[in-house]
């Protein structure tokens, strides 16, 4: 009796399937078997299953990888003598027939045909005949779609680094005028000690550039060719896998067959380069936001970096750097989303790791616009030079410089120096007065030693110039790390093109 | 001298962002200043930051929501004698004119226009002129863009719930009949006792029901309307909030404006439910892969949620369970990211808070896909009783039968029973046996105390029955939660329809 | 030829791996075996297994939820007449001298024993003898450690729940000083239109209130009584589930064993509503490491809530804040963690799910301090309500008030009286006046309607005063704001003790 | 009367707050100031602010390193003359016996001390003197701290650079009996073609060395000296950079020192690598859970790696395979939180930075105890070769091998090759038996050319010695693969020591 359901709730449920089906793909006219793998499939694949399982919207962005690959995988197979000259020959215009088709938006994609290697190669049956079957001998989508991936990437990050390279020279471009430039460098937010702009700007440069070498390094460990490893197991054909290797400019064949269609890591440390990246980003665009509020006033972005309100009249927003701080947070959930899927797999090929290109595709395309807008806002920016000076008049920023004339000029241990130069900034602020501006009389109320020598040297160009151990703000050094750094971002290319 | 640059890498630099600003937008005719906020502004903006502040793409979804909204808000200003009677007709015919034509397809969006409000104000000035201007009186983006959002949401959680129910039917439809059907539990995926298949498919409805309850206490947090907060501070004008409220199904206005505009827990709530339903479905995707496989073999998925090889011709792959699977990482990273871009934003609203709906949007998505693939694949399975049955050979699921029966019958301490009962398995391990084939001699080796009657309770069925206790895998225990459940669904319903 | 590897590597992998052994636990002298599960065990586990399979570490903070839970269960089993009284009685006074010796730190915990459970039930065989052995019956360690960590996880959120309340409570005591303090509302960080600060500080008590809220739902949910599901499938013991559960304060028992053992949704709501809370904390914590920069100044930390520098006397720097906007990112990974191990595990209970407790403690510490330091800075906070004053004279904060003004007064659509508002504040830029310093003549060449009573409208005062819309930032409406929430913090407890 | 706040709320409140300051540091007496920044500070720290801001229990980790740099410090400030011979002398003996103390366990950590730094310090006045205070000259606890971070992880990672050799070892040990041993191959959970065991476990051996070599990258970039960055700008004493950076092994100085002392992304990129890592050992943990259970049976793991039950006699659970498993969403975490603490700070020094030690050292704890713990899992586990060839009976292993011949042997495309092969699994299916057991009248029906010497390649040693392709699983490219794997372990040694 227990077996009997509640009949209304059985009917409710199997007409909300019945209708979840039809909605979900209401021209599903097309019933006909799957031209790749349909041999042992008696019914068509459930509507739902094409809607979860196709990737095309997603990979077709990988067509000129795939023909590039599937070319040289046809020109090894016909030098093996695995398949005929004429084979190859057809295939090889054939697919370059699709890629002009592809680039002129000429082919219609459709979920039926799963994805962007099903698309190329029931084209090529339709334009070349029977030879189009002789292309996948001795491979597998297996090893074809992270082929693609990996030339997809390895092009990728090139660009990537060319935006770097954009980047930086705009930092330095915006840097130059500014090596004597001085404003208060904060920690804590709080002001700390007197910089100079092109210093501050510099340790983005910095750091801009350790992120270029975490995409070499990730750009050559990636650049192994997965071709032959066909569905997990290696393939039974006497490929070559070293010329088809060579052909596609990677360095070498994989290793191991099941590694090369099982593991994508060469995709989570793209990921995470990207993500590192994407934190230094963001603290620069922090930074915009900061000094463009009057708050700060320290920059200016023009009508092209900012926009309006709907309501209020008054407002220039600094959306662009918003947005661009924003965007960190997705890049690090691009690297969750994949090593998410990756943990627990067993070997080899599941079809969770299909999402791994739409995860890498809007990680990339997040990346590209945020260093575009990026370097377009610093290149635009107007630098105030007057308010940064006058912010320089709160906090007490030269106390360091009492420290350590105290220090220098009497031998007291730094620690007795920090002290006394603290009791002073004490003084100074109970008189609402600069550490500069307080009489010799207050001075020795601290301690009879200190004299107008100090006081000479407490003015900002002299904190900044003093500063001058390597790596320093003072502007001499400056302008020797600027040198160097622009002369580093003209001479460095890209590994791979 | 230092100010001067290396001039190759100036000019490449300047070539550079010249081809970036060109490239990103070729099409960028459109100079003229942004209808809603551009008095201020002598420039257009930058093609760049067009590219990365424009969400039509992905705001345009919520065009109901915004004409609802609009709608509401009109109607409510004629009341208060703050637009007249005629303009608020005209505004009301316009938007509904507006609904028609995006529902047909006929509004052409662009990023000239930002966002789904430009697109409907400025077409509505087109149709019925200046009174168009007077809509946007007493609002601004800011709340009007939370209020479509928290409609949107509103009304999606209660498709989600319903794509939950249709699901739990489908556990409930496929449990039926296998309230005796007997497979090994596992613990560690080691064989433990033996439960119910029946029992083992509701473990899954329980947790979907505190998903279902999970979805209802965020709707119920999130309907309240923020309508009133204007920019950040409220409005001058004299609206009735709790009347536009009300209009819309909201249960009350926001009780702080700069909260109202600010705010997005509403959203990650949401996305925190829906990781968490993820992981359950996850759960459940990864026993289906498990039960297809020849190893278990319990479960046989149709060719319709199948899918073959391109290479190896005797596959059918759960690619459908694999991607529900893969998805559990997408929802987390989803909660992730909207947690990460709120992360020390100072209120009020900062222009970070844009993607929430992109973020939202993806997850509702992934998550109806993923509950229908589900439901599905559940409705589609069918079940190899016979397997199951040759599994309960493995692994000594009647163990714990003999501890039992020891404490129960010759009251010994549960702990002493346990190494009595280990001390069988290792002598039936030896001797290649099933604990029930261990003959009375083997028996009185380790305690003479053991008989027949021990022998005669070591079925899986009497094992199954005697765990009778409420919320045990006993059919009788089953057949009544079976029952219960069924209630349930049946009669719950979403909150807001 | 291929099976013989290189010797040297050989050895010095054996020689590590036995080195890795000895150093992993050098007291290793404890071989015996288990006492909980040891019987069909004939060696001890490798260090290395004990070192990560040991979680005594971190659940022995759940010592007395494991003593409550055994005492109810332990009088059931006696009411049942499944254990004698006395047994029952031995059990309840040996698991209060062993509660005792815990609280008094007199117990030696260690890796052998793995966890509390097996702590307290070795010490209470070593007390009652025989007895204890028979404490276990009916239970598993599957069951008997998610009720711990339910009973523990509902005691905690009550805590957290008070913190909340204190914070909030503090808010208000901050804000009631504060109803006509007028600062600028910032949207983008950039002034948008004048706020009173009790009105921001009322936005996030406005957010608690909410989180507030999940946690009560978190808690609800989550009270069922899992005891009784035993290792997955329930028990064979006619146990009264309902009678546990009532002893222990939940509201009933869950409704399906397998669930009960395997689910985790409790713990990941929890952590999903910290870190929810926790981005409300960040960006308040956001706003006083603003607040309290000189480039804002409107607060200012005494020294008991801020720090110095080693180097820069004139530091002192908000730390404090600082730190509680870096806990979010902490709390969000403790969701992700825990997240992250549930995805794909498949019924029922995985070692896994272990570290669930690890993950939930660290969290919950890190909320009860962030929460307390939070309260204790705003307690702190002593307000410059000049220089909030001062901060409104930049940014065009009355430009909204020139804009409604027109539509008001002049009845022009708002668009156009935004457009006319943006011109003036560009007159007033280019002048380098403010808006209400502005004279007839050049408001004159923007509309000849503009006049004194304009000029008369446009102060700080009215502006806020004429947002009085309810939630608005009108000192009047902030009044009843301010009393609304004082009673409600007074009146609401957490639903559990 | 608005600002009369209910009394009870307020004094409850107060009284709240009173009570977390005092249970918060029941002992904290000291109320003294703060030895290293003091000077400025009238009051004591609250015991809250302590609380949070101590850092000790994490950092005393880097005493070795804290002592390594200041001695490195001291001596080039004497070599220098900034400091006395004798200074230096005392310094570095003092050092040198505040070293043996920490070893000995003789120093007493406390809260007051903030962190080890101030330790160090306040220990070497106690033993020195004033020359103590002379240590700190040049330098700020923001370049120290992150000198002593950089010293650590470069040592760190050449120990968990051994663990992975180790591991790697391991398997490749596990894997030399095992060359010819054949398993099915799965993809999505199904069989899809015969694999060699050793083959198998190579792919592992694979993905470590990439592991391997993104740890090297790692080390290389990080491995500059932020000594003399100072607090954030320089310092203005004449310090050698130069020289220190040699003398603790640092390739060079840093370059920028605002970079130097905000920047983490080396211990970003770090928890990246140990996060992908970390999916590669849940791989192979999730593999030895599948492979420990009876449902495959391929792997049996002694009683030192496997745990019982509580209450199932039965059970020996593979909990350190899961507990691995469960490690990598942790590592993942660890990853996550640290970019969510970097994302939106501006420069320079924020003690939001603060927490990147504690999520490092927990991190590496992880990494060291899971990569042990796997090797010690390899190195223990029992092969079942007969259930692995049991297991290649089912699933049509061999239907590859059908198509493959008939392109071939017959010419024919793949394509059609593979329709002809989905077919003869069809028909095996239906009769119940293998392909190579179809008789050849079954094969006709299907295409006359299908002849005896299809069978009798149809054997599973045939088609895995049929992939011997490079990178393939025939036995004599696996027999290579190994050789160099072998050669490359015993070759490669960490970059640093």
């Amino acid at each position: 009796m227990g077996h009997i359901l509640h009949v209304q709730g059985v009917w409710s449920f199997l007409f909300k399937m019945l209708l979840l089906t039809v909605t979900a793909m209401p021209d599903s006219s097309s019933s006909s078997a799957n031209p790749l793998w349909g041999g042992r499939f008696a019914a068509a694949a459930a509507p739902l299953l094409q809607q979860i399982n196709a990737s095309i919207n997603v990979d077709k962005r990988l067509y000129h990888e795939d023909i590039d690959a599937s070319r040289a995988h046809a020109a090894m197979l016909a030098e093996q003598g695995i398949i005929s000259r004429d084979d190859n020959n057809a295939i090889q215009q054939g697919l370059e027939t699709i890629r002009g088709e592809i680039t002129a938006g000429k082919m219609a994609f459709t979920p039926d045909l799963e994805d962007i290697h099903m698309h190329i190669e029931v084209r090529l049956k339709q334009l070349i005949g029977d030879a189009a079957g002789r292309l996948h001998t001795g491979r597998s989508r297996n090893d074809q779609v992270v082929t693609d991936f990996r030339l997809w990437l390895r092009r990728t990050i090139t660009e990537v680094q060319n935006d770097i390279t954009s980047l930086a020279q705009a930092l330095l471009l915006a840097a130059a005028p500014h090596v004597e430039t001085i404003l208060p460098g904060y920690t804590h937010l709080q002001p700390a000690q007197p910089v100079t702009f092109a210093h501050h700007l510099l340790a983005y440069e910095a750091m801009l550039r350790r992120d270029y070498g975490r995409l070499s390094d990730c750009a050559v460990r990636l650049n192994e060719c997965p071709l032959g490893a066909a569905a997990l197991a290696g393939t039974t054909y006497p490929l070559n896998r070293a010329s088809v290797a060579k052909a596609l400019g990677f360095d070498r064949p994989t290793a191991n067959s099941l590694d090369s269609v099982s593991s994508r890591d060469f995709a989570l440390e793209f990921l995470a380069a990207a993500a590192i990246l994407g934190t230094h980003l963001s603290r620069l665009a922090e930074e915009l936001v900061l000094w463009t509020s009057p708050a700060f006033g320290f920059v200016r972005l023009s009508d092209a970096y900012t926009t309006g309100s709907s309501i209020m009249p008054n407002k220039k927003n600094p959306d662009a750097a918003e947005l661009v701080r924003a965007k960190t947070p997705g890049l690090l959930a691009a690297f969750s989303h994949l090593a998410g899927i990756l943990k627990g797999l067993p070997l080899a090929y599941s079809k969770d790791l299909q999402d791994d290109k739409k995860i890498v595709f809007e990680a990339v395309d997040t990346l590209h616009l945020s260093l575009r807008v990026m370097a377009g806002m610093i290149a635009d920016m107007t630098v105030n030079v007057a308010a940064m000076r006058t912010a320089c008049g709160k906090g007490h920023l030269l106390a360091t410089e009492v420290a350590d004339w105290c220090v220098q000029t009497m031998n007291m241990p730094f620690r007795d120096a920090h002290h006394l130069a603290a009791s002073l900034v004490n003084k100074a602020e109970a008189l609402g007065l600069d550490l500069a501006d307080l009489s010799l009389d207050v001075l020795h109320t601290v301690d009879p030693r200190l004299n107008e020598h100090l006081k000479s040297v407490l003015t900002l160009e002299a904190a900044v110039a003093r500063r001058a151990v390597p790596g320093g703000t003072a502007p001499i050094r400056v302008r020797e790390a600027l040198a160097q750094a622009t002369q580093w971002w003209d001479q460095t290319t890209p590994l791979f093109s």
